[in-house]
């Protein structure tokens, strides 16, 4: 039995009060469905099985260049960003797993171990961070990382990526993931060629120290903080990065580091037929990589990407394994709500997309019948299977309503009584 | 008779070594000039009499919301920073005034003038900051300032822009500019029409204050910081604005602030059309609000935005006036360096623009000439004024070559000697 | 009695097959609904009286510069036109209105009178143009045509305006939808201030003889045809155009002209409060102007537009009676059926608009709670309206499932067998 | 010696009147180059041994979906076609090879060469056309040609292009260039695994037929024709498409065939990288694929493309051997005069990228020195080096200034008397 920090008291009380609308909206949607040949409690078996990776910085809040405004009860350390994990957790049933950054939740591995636990969680991919610079850190990543021009600094970054290996290693990761801000900010500040050349050299000597049950994700975006090239900047580098490196490596997606107008699905679509389809980093974004809550700003396109991926699950792509995460920044809410309807969002996508009849799909395919094609797509994802995740969250012991019990359970009011208040932050970049 | 805190020998020891390569140049440039019908030495005087402000927060090192890595030497307050403007305007001879940021660079405004005037140096608008907290400050503008949906808050801001006109009207400043982050991350967050209504009642209420000789100038942002939807999102909102409050209020034109693809140039024509633009803060951006260093990314798009001032100051457009001010954010080089050359491009754009045989291009408008009207700007564009620009820098005591005399005159290391080092910081927003 | 073109018992036929499951789907929807507060037959009387006009050129297949596929069965005239959006009132019932394309659409006024009344079907606005040349025209637009910088194509331009509202008086018009190409495609072609001051000069000889019962729609587009500037380049500019002439003119908003990211819902909310928002050219689009079935590609966007919409009719916004209309180019798809679905999803995107807890939302956002404001939207935009969509079709008459119903009278073959197959065409533009 | 559809003496006569001043400029330039450790004439020679191959199609009027407005003396078939293309190269003597497109350009070969020799031109690469429907084709593209879901249309598109190879080999050309507009205009009309594995068999059935000294380049867009998906969208797909090929197969690069703000230069080093760049169509754009005038828009850009090439061809890069095209659409302008600017500005490119002092870059890229590093990008491009382009066209006996050359000579006025004016077109699209 693991601890709870919610009193299931309340949950429990919140879901009496919503148990006879959902029992209705169920059964009513079972109906419907089933006259559409779709069994919703196989749906809801499966939509029950699916889980996505949480960040640990992801419960802290977020900013931008220009000012943070930190909210109460910010977590300490990654201890405490544990119990806010375990939380969204408990809430959603959604979420076992939890992503470190390191240096940021370096801790001794055995009590990280213990405190997650204490809770049911595991950890996900290890996060290497070389895009800023740690306290006491030898050589400045100011001008770049495992790319920079100088070698003793693409050696302490290759260490420090090996070094999150070995605490992975300890707590039970089977992945490393490495996103790098470098680039430059002018045309001719790096040579292209050369220090994607350094990139690799060096990835290759991290890629060399990778247990053989790990993956190593690469991730790509095309700017920010670099402002005029970005080293790994879309996914045809990310695929040359993942086919040069071996099979282990394979590529993130993160949706919102694309450029204006891309479609995205397709790329997943050419990854998974390429065998490099590593996983997600899921948000949701207007302009650039706003990191705004999953399925926010466009959920038709959050359903669109899951479609791809329900497609090769049903046919079983050879090398189709992606994992999951949710990784956003929380500048206006508190992160917990965030997450917990972010996870829910990245459910419903997938549990939309299990309702496209793709007998008919194909059939539309087949025969140029574009319209009626289409229209497959937004029968599904009109339907409104909110009782579905409802009752999978339900059914593990979750909430039917997450924010409701999460706000009646006083969560927030708690913790921030006990962790101190952080000042507000920005000022001297503009 | 001001200081200089660049030795003028060693200014003029470069000079030396560069001034017979300038004079043949220009004196070939003459030559070149004078078989297209331009007086070179009347476009040096206009050159010569043209300056661009620079901000005090550009001479501190940018960051993103990833990290900052601070150079040496980096300025500890705005005495720091005028002294570090004064260098800049030593060897350029281009950016006799510094706008301030309250409250950056709050001071006693007596010290702030006696300590600009030692360097020759005066003040162009005030900026006021509602888009981060102050240290002790009452009201947050986590979510939102002039446009908050608090009206405690929306006081506060109105306040704290009044405060800067008061400290501008002492220190001989002539200029409001407002630039707000307010907006949302999330659709339904805010209520559109309602809080441009706050905003505006906000706006008219420090009108309302302005002295009758200043200026107010607003500026539009697409988004950063906010990510779904921004307050003054547009020039169109920002011309619905600048026509509300009255004849001294203006629109200030941001060069990176605007959506993938569109055409500034054009707005800029329609603002002098309108009577209604205030100015610029000039930067380039190959992405988002990208703050490079002018001109190092598309400069023929700055020429374009010059071709239009050059067009309205020739044809004496009606209430053309702008104001012209540097806004960039330095985050891989030495700022004084990006400020320098930025001075300059800002003035290599106006020299080109000088050039644009007028009278030809206007017949071929006229005469449905696309090809001939186009090149007749580019064979403007492509002339090499540099020997323009140095001589206008040598006439007036600066340096023919200002990045080659700033770093023989070791200025950043005598600074980093008396300066304390900065930590680098970033880290807990991804 | 109108007449139909789709024999009504093979609509009642589907509809027979359909009802059952339709009354089910409503009645639990009604259920559903009430919980959350809210009269699914108040809904359904509003959507009921819910209507979008047709644009005559719809119904024929579209193309790019590349190549143009025909259909078979494409209208030959407008006669055949109003034929076809008399099949796509029948099953809809919901575009009772046909816009006309002069001179394309150019007949005997009371012919189309005529043409149009066995149908039951009326015209909406008159819609001109300049951006295309006509056989045996005077004057050529490529180089514009009410911006043009010659006198006698301005002219012209102007009376084929005014010609298009005489037709349109005849037939019961009662607006002029004015969209020009005008623009350049190279920096320096055109003098931006000069050729738009010919535009303002133009429009108000045209406004000047619009009746005084008449609205003028101006239409913004960022670029294509003119790949450099367009004069009518976005809303800001159509803001000026419309306050220029007068109260009778005003904005119209065609969903896919603006640049990429820019937030469109907006734009509306902003026209609404400053009076100027004349109606809608409804489509989609991924890229560019892609001119796709309307919520093909975003349908959330379509939806925040919608909510805008109805924010301003609950609040009853002065001024406030927008021109509702579909503008899409069917290239891969039988046009008849692309109208139909896209009829049916601006109707969507109206009832889910409806079913908005205002309210709440209201005091979610004076409370700075985004989250759940913005989950607010989002539980109406996923709630599944089709039942009521259905019933309002069905219980005018039209049809439960109208592409169905379509495909089963077999219109297409019917009509294909008649009209003259069209050779495909493209090729010499690359 | 060949024929000259410009009378030489009119060549001559304006290269009197320029020549003086050109020597002038030419001799000053020299110095000032001189000064910079470079060679004037060393430049002129690779600037003269330069060549760009110009499109048949490129000397017709384009136009948009809207309208075409085709200019006078429009050549009627691919014999009036080359005369149009010497005319270009007798004045630049930049442009010896002219690209074909079937069946556009199809005819007898012997007479195809016969007529490319009379005027001293070659053939470059040949272009197959599935983009659009020929007269008489048996199946459609309508949904696509080489990834069409029917077997006999993808053959029938197989075909097509080995005819084309055919035709190449008969003539002397040497390379296969296949661009497709296949893709989907909404989600789920494709599936995008599906196609793309239609594709790769048709290109590998293409491949197999390849004479062993032929190279076959394929060409990634964005969008347009096809508005949700395109099958070849990026360089990502492109990179996939050419290894999975082989040896001979290299991707071509069309600078507006990006998504917004994408950094093409960058594309192109890693194209260099890994041994797949094969060339290039050359145009420029401001909003998405606009096909104007090489250099009209972004001339920095451009010049950052070819200082990737200049690195590559300095280090010798290994299988570095790109092809050089203009493709663009001439909507406004004289299409032979669209030309000549635009090859001079293509080689102007790679003349300021000759001027990049690479060890200085190199130095400074290795010191992190990135405001040097970006200003040495600057000096280079900065140059003036029109009189190198001129003198490299007089020395060839081109023309010093070949527009007025070409204008005087009253080319188009004589060829507009013998070939049929051609009615302007347009409608039904909108």
């Amino acid at each position: 039995m693991t601890d709870q920090l919610i009193d299931q008291s309340v949950v429990d009380q919140t879901n009496e009060a919503n148990r006879k609308a959902l029992d209705a909206d169920y059964a009513h949607l079972g109906e419907h469905l089933a006259r559409r040949g779709i069994d919703i409690d196989a749906v809801l078996k499966k939509v029950s099985a699916y889980t996505v990776a949480v960040p640990s910085w992801g419960v802290g809040t977020g900013g931008t260049r220009f000012a943070k405004f930190p909210g109460t009860g910010e977590p300490r350390d990654i201890f405490d960003k544990l119990e806010d994990c375990s939380v969204i957790n408990q809430l959603t049933r959604a979420t076992p797993n939890v992503s470190l950054h390191i240096p940021w939740d370096k801790a001794d591995p055995n009590r990280l171990k213990q405190a997650a636990s204490r809770f049911g969680l595991g950890f996900d991919a290890m996060n290497s961070n070389t895009f800023s610079d740690a306290p006491g850190q030898q050589n400045s990543y100011r001008f770049g990382s495992l790319a920079n021009y100088a070698k003793e600094t693409r050696q302490q970054a290759i260490e420090h990526n090996l070094e999150c290996i070995e605490i992975g290693k300890t707590i039970g990761s089977k992945a490393l993931t490495v996103w790098i801000g470098d680039g430059s900010n002018f045309p001719g500040q790096v040579n292209f060629t050369r220090v994607f050349e350094y990139y690799l050299d060096a990835m290759k000597a991290i890629y060399a120290d990778l247990p053989s049950d790990w993956k190593l994700f690469t991730e790509h975006k095309m700017y920010e903080p670099a402002f005029y090239s970005t080293v790994v900047q879309d996914w045809g580098t990310n695929y040359l990065i993942a086919t040069e490196l071996g099979d282990k490596a394979q590529c993130l997606v993160d949706l919102g580091h694309h450029a204006p107008n891309v479609n995205i699905e397709m790329i997943v679509a050419r990854l998974i037929q390429f065998k490099k389809l590593g996983g997600f980093h899921f948000n949701d974004s207007k302009y650039g990589d706003d990191d705004l809550d999953t399925g926010s700003i466009d959920p038709y396109r959050l359903f669109l990407v899951f479609n791809e991926l329900v497609d090769a699950e049903l046919r079983q792509a050879d090398g189709f394994e992606p994992a999951h995460m949710l990784d956003q920044s929380h500048n206006v809410t508190d992160p917990i709500e965030s997450l917990i309807r972010s996870a829910n969002e990245v459910r419903r996508a997938y549990a939309l997309a299990l309702l496209v009849d793709r007998k008919a799909l194909e059939g539309y395919q087949q025969s140029d019948d574009a319209l009626m094609a289409s229209e497959t797509l937004k029968v599904a994802f009109r339907t409104d299977v909110e009782p579905i995740l409802a009752k999978a969250r339900l059914d593990a012991n979750g909430a039917i309503d997450p924010i409701a019990a999460y706000r009646k359970a006083g969560y927030r009011q708690r913790v921030a009584a006990v962790r101190p208040a952080v000042a507000a932050g920005g000022g001297g970049i503009v």
